[in-house]
């Protein structure tokens, strides 16, 4: 199995790239960023100016560095181990503490599949000790995560042309985005201020740090997963390989087919990004999908078994309460969340209060130990435009605020999730009610599809709102794929939606004014006016495609430097005349390339005073 | 050719839709529309209750009309003509009366590709009169092209469950969407304020009138068009039906390579949309592409030329001004319209002011014996975000402003044209703006892109900022493909961009309060909540697609009324639990359906006081 599930992982570079590694001052990390070659520019008048690389932020992990082949048997390296050790406040297990682990890791049959790997000695924090990135925060601590995350959210921004990093300041609804640098002091107080989660299991210490919160870049998810009837294990790796490739910051495993366990040791030891679960399907899973069945001791155990494996966040529904269920009985769409149907199936039929919630405290205290945060579940998120903002969906939001309290008085890192279908003008009261009530938790936001008419292209009338409410201030976006409503996406639209997100988010992030997402705009703007198309492409959120896209008309190398496209032809590049537009400008007035542009800029004001001719 | 060319036209149906015309009231028209069946619903008690058809705006013409065979020989029928004739202000002429127009029609050579249907006898003001749609609304006259609008716009809402169609009121930014209907004489107002613009040259008679208007649905464009080296003119015939079946509600033709003049008379007399040129494309084209041998004279022929082919708008740069082309010089990627390229290219070399500014008064006269409307064209919109709202932008802007006057002065129907590259943040400001200096004409923007490091995804990238500006009050959005910055489009490009820029705009039609557009997302979300999967499709804008999409893993018919999809599976369908749900709850109450709706909504509060147990 070992060689045929390396076979089918994509590890290819990006193209002009490479994989650079920057050090820490304070902790000796090295935070991984990927550099973009940029060529130099050929100026109207020939001269040569040289450009300075881009570095951007970059989700791929090792798979992108060609110096290091990942053997997907052997797992990542597990760069936080010393990290956590050197803390001093876990210990290691002599097997995982779990039923249900015990029973995987007994049974022969499952050799086969079985990540080899694995020590099966999970950490855990020493009797009464809390482990959780929030509460080393609360103290002052800076831990190696939080640098290694103030180093990676800048992208080198110190080395960049200032000139070119012209800002325009975005309208920021509060934020509190750093002017000019993230610093790990700044890291710190927004984690201990709970504004940002930095999602970190213990036994998941192949992860390179990242952070959720409204004051840093908008990060996105990407959700894989089996199914009963599909994919194998190796073919799960590689969709977490190729969601990170194209940008997702976190991944969840959403598996409700065969073997979950085995597969998600495999997905984890080979992630470099966090990973989410959502407990209850395994749980219900477990006892064969009897709703009925669902009980806290079985839930309870897989979330030991799971925090065990090292799953650094679990979507655990536990606001929706019994009595917001009839709130949803005139809704066009009902309840749209699995994890909630679920749950509202079972006190329904038992009469009695969520488990999720009366067990709140226990689990609190369970991932406190391991440091896997909590994202609370929105089982009542509308499911379609009519059900937006409702009473059902507002009513379990501020229950998901009471249980905040809760999270944090239990030292335990929280997020709130959100909707959904929300028309354009009732987005941001779902911001502002959520920053409201959840106390500034992070909010994660699956779209919202801001129309329902468009199966077929919900990746985009989500991002649509996907990318109003990450300007509002969300800081975590959950893709939505071409699939959404009609069936399981495809390699081809797993690509298709983190791609869209990643460009929901970024255009976000230039709305908030984040220091470094300029940066990268100038860089595909200034390639794209001086006809250097290599360049434009390699900093294309999705190089691959771009160069395709050109190739199909203009296929040869020649046409990779040629001032013109196949869009408007060589006589109406508009570029192109702009470019001779200069060069006429230039020879009229003899000026160097630097006073040219200087002069006519100045002048524009008495031109237009005079009315008289342009460069006398 | 006739043969040939009517072969490779798409001319099918929509599924399970039939096309239905309403009757005016006044006039007699018959307003076309889609009907589109939706089935029964079958409740949880196994009752079978009927649901109403629903009637959508249609932009498709005779070609999803199965009781019509379109011959593109042949030409749509001239619906209009009657119309425009019984006002007794057109005379006939002999001739075409611009100097190339007769030139071609004398030229044997091309009597192979002309469009053989054209009696070549347009039609002008008799002398002294202005046939301008805004004209008569300014005196109060409510004509058929109006009255079709109000009906068109409608889709017959008073057939509708009122209960389905719960709005939610959006922020409005001064917009005066009204509430329920849309009146002939709301039409006449929002067009004889200068707020709406009515495209309809009194030569192309062949077209379903239209409204662009920020109180109106908002529109959106396609550009079509062939260039040297690509495309015959049977393909641009149905690169046009293709753009207006995905629902295109105007078409450019941005043609520049040969035959021009006789392409143009084909897509003419087969477009049920109006259609838009940049004639100095065309002007460009006579005169070899010499920037420097373009005049007046040549460019006032090729205004006369195409109005009496029907052209219904033209896009036009006359206020970008000599003292403006500087305050391009330090920008990232100069200027970015062709039109505006080619414009600053000719100033600069005569150092003379914008000959289209200088003779925009003769201008709108010619424009006014056709009703031909000016769409102000933004020659120097941005490029880039870098460039988004910078002086050149803005100054362009107010020349624009002062043009308005001057159109309005001479009764012709004016339209802005916007940008471009703009970051989420500085939208409004271009919106706000717009409005003001413009006097409330109405705005038609592309896009914006509101980031530039997604190429091969611009069409998302800019559909993020063209619903924000539509919601905002932007008119008319002209759509971007996945090929922008990187190659022509081909035919499955322009579908991705009519669909993508179709839920843009109806995502604003929502955010705006527009009184139809709930209506269809009512209808696909209950479909979807009931299972009827083929009502899902069918109402979907891309019909083809949900259906290929949803076939691609479960491709049997008997998968088509399952209450379950691939994506979540059988087991853990929310849906079919929330189903299971109501059932339940019905069970246990013995209420009827209508009452459990009732009562679970309204004791959701006492339950909550109470803390006691559900459906006691």
């Amino acid at each position: 199995m070992n060689n045929s599930i390396n076979k089918i992982i994509t590890k290819r570079e990006f193209p002009g790239s490479k994989k650079v590694y920057v050090k820490g001052e304070r902790h000796n990390i090295d935070v991984a960023m990927r550099e973009i070659h940029i060529s130099n520019t050929i100026d109207f008048a020939g001269n040569e100016i040289v450009n300075e690389n881009i570095t951007v932020y970059d989700t791929s992990g090792l798979y992108t560095d060609p110096n290091y082949d990942v053997d997907i048997a052997e797992g990542l390296p597990k760069i936080r181990r010393d990290w956590i050790l050197k803390r001093g406040d876990v210990e290691e297990l002599p097997a995982m503490s779990s039923e249900y682990g015990k029973q995987r890791l007994e049974d022969d049959n499952l050799n086969e599949i079985r990540f080899k790997n694995h020590i099966h000695k999970p950490l855990r924090a020493k009797k009464g000790k809390n482990v959780s990135q929030y509460h080393y925060a609360k103290q002052g601590i800076i831990t190696p995560e939080m640098e290694y995350i103030a180093i990676r959210e800048n992208q080198k921004i110190d080395s960049y042309n200032k000139e070119l990093t012209k800002h325009h300041a975005g309208e920021n609804f509060g934020h509190k985005m750093p002017k000019t640098h993230i610093t790990p002091e700044f890291v710190c107080k927004e984690i201990a201020e709970g504004r940002a989660v930095l999602p970190a299991n213990i036994n998941h210490q192949e992860t390179e740090p990242m952070i959720i919160g409204r004051n840093f870049l908008v990060k996105i998810n990407a959700n894989i997963g089996n199914s009963p009837t599909t994919s194998s294990i190796a073919e799960e790796v590689e969709k977490m390989v190729w969601a990170i490739r194209w940008g997702a910051d976190t991944v969840m495993d959403l598996s409700t087919g065969a073997n979950i366990h085995e597969t998600r040791e495999w997905i984890i030891r080979n992630s470099p990004v966090p990973i989410g679960t959502v407990p209850l399907y395994q749980t219900l899973e477990k006892v064969n999908g009897k709703v009925e069945e669902l009980n806290w001791e079985i839930y309870k155990d897989t979330l030991i078994e799971q925090a065990e494996q090292g799953v650094d966040y679990f979507t655990i529904h536990a606001g929706l309460l019994l009595h917001h269920v009839p709130m949803t009985a005139r809704r066009m769409t009902g309840i749209v969340s699995r994890g909630g149907s679920i749950m509202a199936k079972w006190m329904l039929h038992y009469h009695k209060e969520n488990f999720l919630y009366t067990h709140f405290e226990d689990i609190c205290d369970i991932l406190g130990q391991y440091d896997v945060g909590i994202s609370l579940g929105d089982g009542l998120r509308p499911g379609s435009i009519y059900d937006a903002n409702d009473k059902a969906q507002f009513a379990e939001l501020e229950a998901l605020g009471e249980l905040t309290k809760i999270a944090r008085r239990k030292d335990v890192q929280v997020i709130i999730e959100g909707p959904g279908h929300v028309p354009m003008q009732m987005i941001k009261e779902n911001m502002d009610k959520q920053i409201k009530d959840c106390l500034d938790a992070p909010f994660y936001t699956l779209g919202p599809l801001t129309t329902d008419i468009a199966p077929g292209y919900d990746h985009i009338t989500s991002a649509i709102g996907a990318a109003q409410i990450a300007w509002y201030g969300t800081a975590m976006l959950c893709y939505v794929t071409p699939k959404e409503h009609l069936g399981l996406p495809n390699k081809e639209d797993v690509r298709e939606g983190v791609v869209t997100y990643k460009l929901a988010a970024h255009a976000a992030d230039l709305a908030k004014g984040h220091p470094v997402a300029q940066i990268r705009d100038n860089a595909v703007s200034k390639a794209r006016f001086e006809f250097r198309w290599r360049d434009q492409f390699n900093l294309a959120l999705d190089p691959e495609k771009a160069l395709e896209f050109h190739d199909e008309t203009l296929n040869d190398e020649g046409y990779k430097s040629t001032p013109y496209c196949s869009m408007c032809g060589e006589h109406f590049c508009s570029m192109k005349t702009t470019q001779e537009l200069r060069l006429m400008a230039g020879k009229q007035n003899k000026y160097s390339k630097k006073e040219l542009g200087e002069k006519l800029a100045n002048k524009a004001e008495s031109f237009r005073k005079q009315g008289s001719e342009l460069y006398k």
